[in-house]
């Protein structure tokens, strides 16, 4: 399979007006060659496979700039409570009780769903990084990890420790699909002076952070108690900013903390279907991307959200922020950069997130040949407006086929959610007692 | 297939208590005969069809109490642009092309797409509503269709006559599958002399009145500047409510408004995304419930979605209200009422919307077997949170099944999909030149 062609409609996220109704992709091993109308691959391509998919739109493979993907685990176990009893009383307890096995296989689970919903990279941050690793190396897909880190608390020395020996041994792992970086959680779980040792050991590894920051109201208070400025000020002031750095919320900004992390090139990781869920509020997104600032989709993790489904996610995106401005703010097209193009970019990495020739083969095709994909007057529009997850036919990383017709090719799924299921209700029937 | 027995998960929304994980529902020719754990059907009940879906939840069919179905065939488009514009140079102009023929197959797009989504019932308004009829019967759906009448409209008077004939000619029609309303547009756009020989035609026929209310700030600030009140206070004087009034949208309200919605028992369809995608606001739909009014869940247009799918409908209506009050708004269970109980309440409709014995056998199965509803921890949790339209297997109406293995059973989804795009890319291309 080092050469195939696929036959589809293909959007290349290049730009709104680039789309071949009639297009082909010709891919060699994990990169792309040409991207064009049909007859446009190379005449002596010679192809060795075809794939033909008339009534698909294939466009490059989602992107989540921020999740934490184990927490499949604790699905639907606890919602619509308040945020402090939901957390103290349900979700850091469970957490606590999760072993590395358990964070394996809610990271297969996690992934088999990202992969059924068009998912093809995503920037995780959690515990057990290595054993998250092994997950993604096993289903195929690409991924960015962060080993969570709560300077604060009794494991904050050890989870910098881990920081680092995950770069050691998954930096440019899978030949390359899995990438590194440093995660210290947020502003108020670490102090200043961990935060500093943490930036000095993620330039002296080469490595970016990932960061929590301006997520809820509450945070924005204990900060302005604390040293009497805003979270992105506290970063700013500390030399946290300057790299790589991925931002995940930026709900509460004021206008200042937006041109510091536009003058920083800060990339924010842009979560509306958790920011609603939990009433963090609403980003300012379309402030932060007219001031430049690079803004990418994530779907937090499964229990706040609680599926890890980026369709859903573009379409509250653009639907929250209409309610809040009006109804031109964020279109389609916008939208459905922030979830490839705008990811890319947002977790450093220079050759996904668009279908160009020399780019890696991450593709995604969407079967448009269903009642709610008709008439077809806007691709863009049905993506973000129509499209769900159920509608992704194909998926494919780094040039190899990890889903066909929506069976995945790598994971046994029937033994995952067994696993998971069983894992899972174990977990919580300690609480039971 | 007079006697039929489904073996699945099953959710009765009869309480959040009321789950048969091991379930059993006996079904005789259009009626449920018996519904609880396995082993409850009657002893001699003899089924001639047993359906035997493991792992499937079994829930009552959605019911989708605010749309223009035929308004498919404005799909995509027009969208993210300033309301008026988009209504006065993209919506309208469209609509005036339409012909009974295109109504006939926007509809029945419509319906495809409501089955395959879960949708069993719909309430709705538009013109020709004769041709939606003919789409209902044939699809096996359930409906109620009001034809909607503009008084200030030139055709207001003709429309009035329309909606008589079509209470005549359609009023029970389909062994009582479809009911008829009578649908003044909205108090903007018909005078109160009118309106009143609305009520008392209605009244004569005893059919119910079907109308938008309080969508906009701009509606509010007219209806003021007209009359000195408030839409539903000019209602209320008008004599408009006291028999049975759905009242799309009621965005905009007053407590004296949610009060008089009350004592009249005035029902509200919700419809969050349209809300949220047109900037209109968000429906006070906690403090409606609180107040006892019945609120059900629509879609609105296709235009204003881009989808017909009330799976996602459920999950914007409770991210908008916790995005607005708190994470404890609006929790699951209430979602699936407002979709279930509460749509069949809102339509009028006394023998669907729950699964219990002597209702009709109107119901849809949800594959549970996939990575995203693992593990299962809480069944309402997950079909707000997680599912997706693409998620049904099973569709039931009236006794018969209308979808198995998503396969529509009524429908030539092909023909359909082939006749809406041709038919709405040919006026599409009137308005090019």
């Amino acid at each position: 399979m080092s050469k195939t062609l696929i036959r589809a409609m293909i959007l290349p996220m290049t730009g709104p007006d680039d789309f071949f109704p009639e297009g082909e992709i010709a891919i060699e091993e994990d990169r792309i060659v040409s991207v064009g109308p049909k007859g446009s691959a190379p005449a002596d391509f010679g192809s060795e496979r075809v794939i033909d998919l008339p009534d698909d739109v294939v466009m490059p493979g989602l992107i989540n700039t921020h999740t934490h993907a184990a927490m499949t685990m604790l699905r639907s176990y606890a919602d619509d409570l308040p945020l402090m009893p939901w957390l103290e009383e349900k979700v850091w307890p469970f957490e606590a009780k999760l072993s590395g096995e358990d964070i394996y296989w809610g990271t297969l689970l996690a992934l088999a769903e990202m992969i059924q919903s068009g998912t093809t990279t995503m920037l995780d941050m959690y515990a057990d990084m290595d054993r998250v690793g092994d997950a993604v190396l096993e289903a195929g897909t690409r991924a960015v990890l962060s080993r969570g880190m709560i300077g604060n608390a009794p494991n904050g020395e050890k989870a910098f420790q881990e920081s680092i020996e995950l770069v050691e041994r998954y930096h440019g792992a899978g030949e390359g699909r899995i990438q590194v970086m440093f995660g210290p959680h947020a502003p108020y779980t670490c102090s200043g002076e961990y935060m500093q040792r943490v930036k000095k050991e993620a330039d002296r590894l080469g490595v970016g952070i990932h960061i929590h920051l301006a997520e809820t109201q509450d945070e924005i208070n204990i900060i302005k108690q604390q040293v009497g400025k805003t979270p992105v000020q506290w970063l700013k002031e500390l030399g946290i900013f300057g790299g790589h750095v991925v931002a995940a919320h930026c709900v509460h900004l004021t206008e200042e903390d937006m041109d510091i992390l536009a003058q920083n090139k800060v990339c924010v990781a842009h979560n509306p279907e958790s920011n609603m869920k939990l009433n963090s509020g609403t980003a300012p997104v379309p402030e932060l991307r007219a001031k430049g600032v690079v803004v990418g989709l994530g779907t937090d993790g499964a229990s706040s959200n609680n599926n890890l489904d980026l369709f859903g996610e573009m379409r509250s995106a653009a639907l929250q922020q209409k309610l809040k401005k009006d109804s031109t703010t964020l279109p389609a097209y916008e939208v459905l950069e922030m979830a490839t193009v705008g990811g890319a970019q947002t977790l450093g990495l220079k050759d996904v997130g668009q279908l160009v020739p020399g780019y890696k083969a991450d593709l995604i095709s969407i079967n448009f040949d269903q009642p709610h994909f008709y008439p077809r007057f806007s691709i863009p529009a049905h993506l973000v407006y129509v499209a769900h997850a159920g509608d992704v036919r194909t998926v494919m990383v780094d040039g190899k086929l990890i889903m066909e017709e929506r069976k995945l090719l790598t994971l046994d799924v029937k033994k995952i959610c067994q696993e998971v299921e069983t894992r899972a209700k174990r977990i919580a029937a300690e609480f039971a007692d």
